[in-house]
């Protein structure tokens, strides 16, 4: 079996990562379905059918890979990357490759596999944050890694395979040009400016006022100008921080709270969508990653929420663009509960 | 009603058209299924259904919009963008705006509804090509596009909507950023070697030999080495052009046969895929796009086909890289006939 690794070819400068552990044979392609939740794998009472957890949060006098947990992170039982091993990085003919050293995490939101991360209270989902938040701060720890993210896939529409309320963590060696891309627009933007793309883009979004959907203490929610995907929701720190872990208790709970409400509307507008839940966060902090340095100035942590009901065709993955059916003002009109379908 | 426009935003590059014409309320939004054939609007007989031709290839002395024809370009009947009106661009307080005008046809591919493109001889796969290139030679006439790319949307899983087979061509105001993406990196890549970036590839792929399929005296086809999906096949011409109307007919030819060879593989390997075919050719010469005029050297015309099992998810949404299952070099074992599944 060959080992996983990330592949990069001088055309389209996309880094792939080959995982062949996760199918074997052509006859395996099927299209994702939700497994029955029958053999729910992340059930409260379930723990020995994944790896064993790397953090949970807990009652008290509760033990590890046993129930009590209200928030469990466990490895990827098919991760699309490997945690052991050197990292090393070579030329292939005119191409590049990395060996493919990463975490892959999972982080089970709920012992219950019947409830969405909506349906959480604001202090659960606070839980699922803060989870994050440790388990960010623990793989830094590994100077492998360059480049953190989270995400949530939530059905089949959106890639999800299990129904169970889940997000995924992956810890990479490389920053990917997609994710450098926007680090050093920000960058431009503040060298031409002196101000934060971040800050232009929320003042922008208030002296505008059509795209809002609300905001508390620590967090403004709107439809993004060029919104990607139909209801597709950003939501921007008031105060920028390139990273997620700088986030106080305060801030967490008045995220959770934001997040609970965005999903809650996406929910009740458009009957439970599949969407999927992107956590932007700087790159670490590394010599490989100081071109990145200046981001503690002008790059801010965020997080995108975007709906999916179609799957991206030709014109998408060929030309990187996008057709969207929906005006973000429209969809904020919804979101806001000022129009009704 | 709000007429389409493209949007960019500055943080992620990304141009959308907003098509709003395209679906209407938030209920709309279920996944693409394939319509039943009972009201297929692309069957040879039924030309009321679609808008009126601008182009086809007839039996001698059969009428435009009635039978008799063997491959039938229409607009779009519901096109993501207008070919009416004025091209405007604008700045929206920090945002970028271009009116949505554009052109969006359909290519039907042959009368039958029942026949995908593989199965047709290449006589007739090497027509629908020759349409392609009279479509690209007749839009360029029109100083309002910079940009023409045709691609092909088969099953659900590709985004397809209607199973009869058809291509889909779009003419741009504007290139977009993923697409100049390509070209900048052939530019640097001609600058730093004096050689084309096109011919180094198939020059890698030659000496490696793992990854290639076949080839004919005019084209080869092999399996990227960075895939980003499973499966996926890249056609370069070994005569390089920017563009793809270059081609003579021997080569339309050429490449039908090639194509038809690679299609059959596929469906033979994978028991009939959803997939999408991707034609790229150079932005059209306008005074708009002159920053290219060094494609004439270093880029390539070339066409693409990706397979689609599963939606793409929050790694690949949130990245903008993949995870892919299949090395190249597997791929390129079962589609040459030596490993079995």
């Amino acid at each position: 079996m060959t080992p996983p690794e990330f592949r990069r070819d001088p055309l389209h400068n996309t880094w792939v990562v080959f995982a062949p552990e996760r199918q074997r044979r052509p006859q395996d392609f099927a299209p994702a379905t939700l497994q029955a939740s029958t053999l729910d794998p992340f059930a409260e009472g379930s723990e020995r059918l994944t790896p064993p957890e790397v953090y949970a949060i807990r009652k008290e006098k509760s033990k590890p890979n046993e129930p009590g947990w209200r928030v469990r992170v466990v490895p990827n039982r098919y991760p699309a990357m490997r945690i052991e091993g050197k990292l090393e990085a070579s030329p292939v003919g005119l191409y590049d490759r990395v060996t493919g050293i990463g975490a892959h995490e999972v982080i089970i939101e709920t012992p219950d596999g019947d409830v969405a991360m909506e349906e959480l209270p604001v202090a659960a989902i606070g839980e699922i944050l803060s989870c994050y938040r440790e388990r960010i701060l623990d793989l830094d720890k590994d100077p492998r890694f360059q480049h953190i993210y989270i995400f949530k896939n939530v059905g089949p529409s959106a890639g999800a395979s299990l129904a169970h309320a889940h997000s995924q963590l992956v810890a990479l060696p490389l920053i990917p040009p997609f994710v450098e891309g926007k680090l050093v627009r920000a960058r431009e933007h503040y060298l031409l400016k002196q101000r934060s793309l971040f800050s232009d883009i929320l003042h922008t979004e208030h002296a505008d006022g059509s795209r809002l959907v609300t905001e508390n203490d620590s967090f403004v929610l709107f439809c993004p100008f060029a919104s990607r995907f139909p209801f597709e929701l950003a939501i921007f720190p008031k105060r920028h921080h390139p990273d997620f872990v700088s986030c106080t208790p305060v801030e967490l709970h008045d995220l959770a709270e934001i997040l609970r409400f965005a999903l809650e509307r996406l929910s009740a507008v458009l009957e439970k969508p599949g969407y999927n839940l992107l956590l932007h966060t700087a790159p670490l902090w590394r010599p490989a990653t100081e071109r990145f340095a200046s981001a503690r100035h002008d790059y801010s942590w965020h997080l995108e929420i975007v709906p999916r009901f179609n799957s991206l065709a030709g014109f998408e993955i060929g030309l990187g663009a996008c057709i969207n059916t929906v005006y973000p003002e429209e969809a904020a009109r919804f979101l806001r509960g000022e129009a009704r379908s």
